[in-house]
């Protein structure tokens, strides 16, 4: 019976050899390793780079290169082996992801988006047939800690992007940790915040998807999406979580196709949000906003009490910022614009984030 | 500003192109492709085959194979490249783990991880400071569709395997799907299930950890885990759920590690758990029962609604399983074994949590 007792032994010593990947240093650089003993060329692509940095093949058929110092921050990366993207199978950090699945390394710094020894809140993940998609949807609900459904909190609707999941802003945006780390800092209000996946037609994120290209499908994919976030998960919420009710105390923002579905949701129904965050925001299902807002009123816009729009400069949408922010402020919308360093990329995401929520429902 | 609009366009052209891998057929044939131009040597590393399929290479760099009629079931699987485990990029099925990650496959059949349009439960996933352990831990619980407090519903606590995440059992196992399923049968009670992170020792799973393979390390993951799930876990799953705290209410039951810390911890304390399941259970931390159960009675196990331990033959554990059950039933325990085909996989362990849950709390 010995024998049988020690079955799983055998695993601790293949574990001995393993490659380590990615190897996070106290000077804040990293080394980044990928087996592949026939590759030409390796190169490791890091979110937020400028280019790829190529790799050199050591022993064993094992490519690596170590970073200059990184500033802390999680940074998302993959590997390009002979031009074919690859992910880093050493590195149980995945970011998931519809079609590009990615992994995370995070460089350390004490900064919002890494766990604190702080009261934690909960993270709840609902399934439901959804009626105005035909199809199943989910959503997660953030919950604070401490949490009661008479305290009937506020609420924020937090979309996230094109080809994530809806796991994308517990899993990748870090939303949890960031909320808890304000919260236990007192810079937030307590909230609860939802996170649906954002797609109206249902396989509107697939590898070869017609997608953006084909503009009714764009527009179906906002309004579906539109009408399942208003008459089904929003009843859901207040019902199951006590939330409140009235607009002043809901919020809804989003990143890139999320932050586009936050403005096009948001701008629509001023009498349900009064706080609108848009951040990359982009893939706006029309040529020219008066398409989408035929009837959009002065009065209508003079109710939100906070709309804002951020986006780095390298970001190729920068352009839809800057045009849909001065179309809306020409309609007499009070709507404040931030342009940040940097590109289309998290880093950037959870700062809005985290600087979003500290605007709300003061 | 229409260039600025049609900002994210670009992304649907990109993704014409895009390799299709795994293409699952309606003859439940699955087409695996791998993206490798200089590589020598790639097949396919399916769960529950028996060797490995070669993979041929064909145009543009494209390795690729398909696979006899499967059955109905959702398979793991990576790519093989010359030698090097490595994931398939282009599925954003990942498997999680903390030491192999990998992909999953899902062949279709109406089976009862597949989800069904019936009520469904929410998974909650909460976060905590462990004093017994010395670190952040994190649980998973099911609640099923209109679960209340009030009820006071039974609980089941649901453990992983030795790498796996704590969500393992709901992202792998699809614990709460096959829940809903068997709840919308009418063939289980309904239940709360209480998946927590299985470590008592904090990295006791990682890649080059020394394991299994140091005998008071193996101790201290089991004991501290067995006080942090008794002395904290359960209190705020109690709390917070208001779930029955009588044994005849409780079950305990888990895969590999998990099912020999079922075992352990169930075996101990019979006055807290009266049902306890073992599926393909190893990983024990010690040569000899009686070392780590020296008072365990025949009036103890008598108190036991059911005792129960399945093991695949083709698994190097099944000795265990023999030779455990075996001193149980010269303790005097009523045990009941069940050997099926096949070896150490989730086919077993999906297949185990449906039977068990069936058995609970009638």
């Amino acid at each position: 019976m010995l024998k049988a007792l020690l079955g799983l032994l055998a695993l601790a010593s293949v574990q001995q050899q393993a490659v380590v990947s990615p190897e996070v240093h106290p000077d804040r650089t990293v080394t980044f390793r990928c087996e592949a003993p026939n590759a030409q060329d390796v190169s490791v692509s890091i979110e937020g780079g400028k280019a790829a940095l190529k790799m050199t093949k050591g022993a064993g058929g094992v490519w690596s290169v170590t970073t200059g110092s990184l500033e802390p921050d999680i940074y998302g990366y993959s590997f390009n082996i002979d031009g074919k993207a690859t992910l880093d199978s050493h590195n149980p950090a995945i970011k998931p992801n519809l079609i590009w699945v990615g992994n995370m390394v995070t460089v350390p710094g004490k900064q919002v988006w890494e766990p604190r020894n702080v009261s934690k809140g909960t993270v709840h993940h609902h399934f439901f047939q959804s009626k105005a998609i035909g199809a199943e949807r989910d959503f997660f609900v953030y919950t604070p800690p401490g949490f009661s459904k008479a305290k009937k909190l506020p609420v924020m609707y937090l979309l996230h992007g094109f080809s994530d999941m809806a796991s994308g802003w517990t899993e990748v945006g870090k939303a949890h940790v960031i909320l808890d780390n304000l919260l236990a800092e007192g810079k937030i209000k307590p909230m609860v915040v939802v996170m649906p996946l954002g797609y109206g037609v249902p396989d509107f994120a697939s590898p070869n998807g017609r997608n953006f290209g084909d503009r009714q499908r764009t527009l179906n994919n906002f309004t579906r999406f539109e009408t399942s976030l208003l008459t089904e998960v929003r009843p859901m919420v207040e019902s199951n979580y006590g939330t409140a009710t009235t607009a002043d105390k809901r919020a809804i923002c989003g990143l890139s196709m999320g932050g586009a579905e936050s403005l096009f949701i948001g701008l629509k129904h001023t009498d349900t949000f009064h706080y609108i965050g848009g951040f990359s925001s982009g893939g706006f299902p029309a040529n020219k906003p008066e398409e989408v807002f035929p009837h959009l009123t002065k009065a209508q816009l003079a109710r939100l009490k906070y709309l804002w729009m951020t986006c780095g400069t390298d970001d190729g949408l920068i352009g839809f910022q800057r045009g849909f922010s001065g179309w809306l402020k020409d309609k007499g919308a009070k709507v404040e614009t931030q342009e940040t360093g940097g590109g289309h990329v998290w880093m950037l995401w959870r700062r809005a984030l985290s600087a979003f929520s500290q605007k709300l429902f003061k």
